[in-house]
């Protein structure tokens, strides 16, 4: 197989109980390392493992991060006292205002803006960085237009490696920002998102850099699993009936129930039935589109929607996020760029969670499949929250404003009619 | 004694093991209720306890916010029950990389910018909000500019009570959304802060409503005593040796001081001496200009720094802020607005960590004091970080941005010396 530029060979350990790189369309294995496509088919490889026996105890009395599911992840035994931002064990919220809007019985939002950099990407990040630093990498970088950024600039700076970052040079000053300040290094690319992924797969192809999205991509979605595993335990060690993911490159979506199936199989769970649900925004909903037409292939769009983290047009694991919805049965919804901010309005006004633009979409997506009937509002549902909406004002700066403008009087006060 | 507006009698344990409100002048003791000054010499109210023998083990098998220390705060046992957004148990990170920079032996910041949202005002809001509701409010309010309104609607919104914040008309557009999307009413005050805190008395005295600042302040402040806490409690149960705090009104400090002292007290920890430093910037520095001057009295100021969060000219608590630092042997030091910046960018740099202006004024203090031999730095530290740098993002926009923008082809980056 390629080992894609690991500047050194690995460790024993060094990814925990993962035993070989599998590739998800021909099942032929590969030996861990910095590769992300099979030799044979150049289908997208993904981790297995050989896991031991676990208790719930074991895993309780692990540290308050995804850490705790360390033996679960292609990381080794030590991770936690390695240098890293610590992500995951985030809220799971009671959301018994919004259950009551909705008119479900019981509803529970994860939280992932209370993530280190505010958004899931954190836990996909955090695992990236171990694989990096086991391969022997000590530049990592990324491809993206916020989140990731964020996330991929602060761990390194955290872990002490160089982080490269690509960016399209039209991005808002706000998001350059937010990278930025962690001092790394920061190339803004004159081009789409597009342009600039391309640009990374060179990169990735040539320089001795692991780009978390890229050539440490099997290891990097394995950290989406832990969704699922926070979500059963602090569910009190069981599945929820119903769970609604924002679909972006699928991938979360398939971690999720990747992960609920693990539980079930390591005996964490009772492996209980529950159906997966996907979200999209109108302006880019392929992998939606797809479902409705009962279509095995995701034909790519070009997206045009305020949710900028979920606006991939030509979705990776779009494929696997329809067998997943279709296998547990599930559905995937998409709502306008105007459900979105209502969504996230709606969130905000019953549970005080400001989430971003995925956020709306996913509790907008899950108000419209109760309303159609294919979310069972008597089962207990669960609804991700990817992450936090001080990252995108601008979707609802249009929409929300003060009450009331008054003279700085009492008498101003009265007359305004708020008491 | 007055209480103001309190709707309804209280209830026996509405505030748990707290006994009575205590005149921090004169020392007269009055009964719990929305009252914040001493009818017999207008001294700021306190809360005083009973507090029964606590072990750790109790503490430890808590819930993972401030309501672990519920029987060391003015709320009922079953306060973790209540709706609320369940603030605190924020990150103590070992800061490794600072320490190195800074020539530190040992080094920690107490990430408050992962609470709720993204504050540590969420923690006195939460006990303000318990009180509230104790006390029968249902209506809640503040005066902010800030983080404060950020806490206060959101943390209302998840309570299901009514809020009503009020904030300068001149507010950035940014600061107005982060509020007004939880809901609540938002009331703009066409003038400067110090004319909104006026109406907001005014109201307080006329309205049945709870402001948490100003008639349950007694409740309110008690709520920074958990940073106190869980500094400790994360240390492995004991005190550190040095504490950096920002100051505004000065209630932070002395709450982590009395937190402390208060665990010495109950035997969680054993009570050895630690030293409290206080922060500020030049630009609105009362309390660290009395210190240098070895004055008792704080004199008012018109503040004019970008460390908007620290901005109080006439800092309420700044005499006691006083105390506490000289009798710990600690100091009070000021730093410039462009030390603030870089205190920003060391931060993120070193730890991932993206602090907003008043933790960049904590790191830049901390280093000037190092610089100046007040700070040892072969003590245990802790740094208070206590808000989040995506809210003020326009501290550091003119200095951070990309490192180069390219072409999207290999070429240019190859040119461009990146790799």
């Amino acid at each position: 197989m390629t080992l894609l530029n690991a500047p050194t060979p690995t460790l024993a350990g060094a990814f925990g109980n993962a035993v070989a790189l599998s590739c998800r369309e021909c099942g032929t294995r590969f030996e861990l390392g910095a590769a992300y496509a099979c030799e044979e088919c150049f289908g997208p490889l993904e981790v297995v493992y050989d896991v031991p026996r676990l208790t719930r105890e074991h895993i309780e009395s692990g540290p308050q991060s995804i850490w705790r599911y360390r033996d679960l992840l292609p990381v080794p035994a030590d991770v936690a006292a390695h240098p890293g931002l610590h992500p995951g064990w985030t809220k799971l919220v009671k959301a018994d205002n919004l259950a009551r809007e909705l008119g479900v019985k019981s509803l529970w939002v994860k939280d992932d803006s209370g993530n280190p950099t505010h958004s899931f990407k954190d836990r996909v990040v955090g695992v990236a960085l171990s694989a990096a630093r086991q391969l022997g990498f000590t530049t990592v970088g990324c491809a993206s237009t916020g989140n990731l950024a964020n996330a991929v600039a602060a761990a390194a700076a955290r872990a002490g490696l160089r982080s490269v970052v690509f960016v399209p040079s039209n991005l808002e000053a706000g998001k350059t920002i937010t990278t930025a300040v962690y001092g790394g290094t920061l190339v803004a690319v004159e081009g789409n998102y597009d342009d600039v992924n391309r640009l990374c797969s060179e990169v990735a192809g040539d320089q001795p850099w692991g780009f978390v999205n890229i050539n440490l991509r099997p290891y990097y979605a394995e950290g989406s699993k832990t969704v699922g595993y926070e979500v059963a335990e602090q569910l009190g060690w069981h599945l929820p009936e119903q769970v609604v993911a924002p679909v972006a490159s699928g991938s979360l979506l398939t971690k999720v129930d990747k992960g609920f199936t693990e539980l079930g199989k390591a005996g964490l769970v009772e492996a209980t039935p529950y159906k997966v649900f996907g979200a999209q925004a109108t302006g880019c909903s392929p992998v939606a589109q797809a479902f409705r037409a009962g279509a095995d292939i995701v034909k790519p769009v070009r997206p045009d929607t305020i949710a900028k983290s979920l606006a991939i047009g030509n979705p990776a694991d779009g494929p696997y996020a329809l067998d997943v919805v279709r296998r547990t049965g599930g559905a995937i919804a998409d709502v306008s760029d105007d459900e979105v901010v209502e969504g996230i309005r709606l969130l905000a006004r019953t549970e005080g969670i400001f989430a971003e633009t995925a956020g709306g979409v996913t509790v907008a997506v899950a108000k419209k499949l109760l309303a159609e009937g294919l979310l069972d509002p008597d089962a207990e549902t669960v609804l991700l929250n990817t992450g936090d909406g001080l990252k995108t004002l601008d979707a609802v700066a249009p929409v929300v404003g003060p009450t009331a403008t008054i003279a700085p009087s009492y008498d101003a006060f009265q007359k305004a009619g708020l008491a």
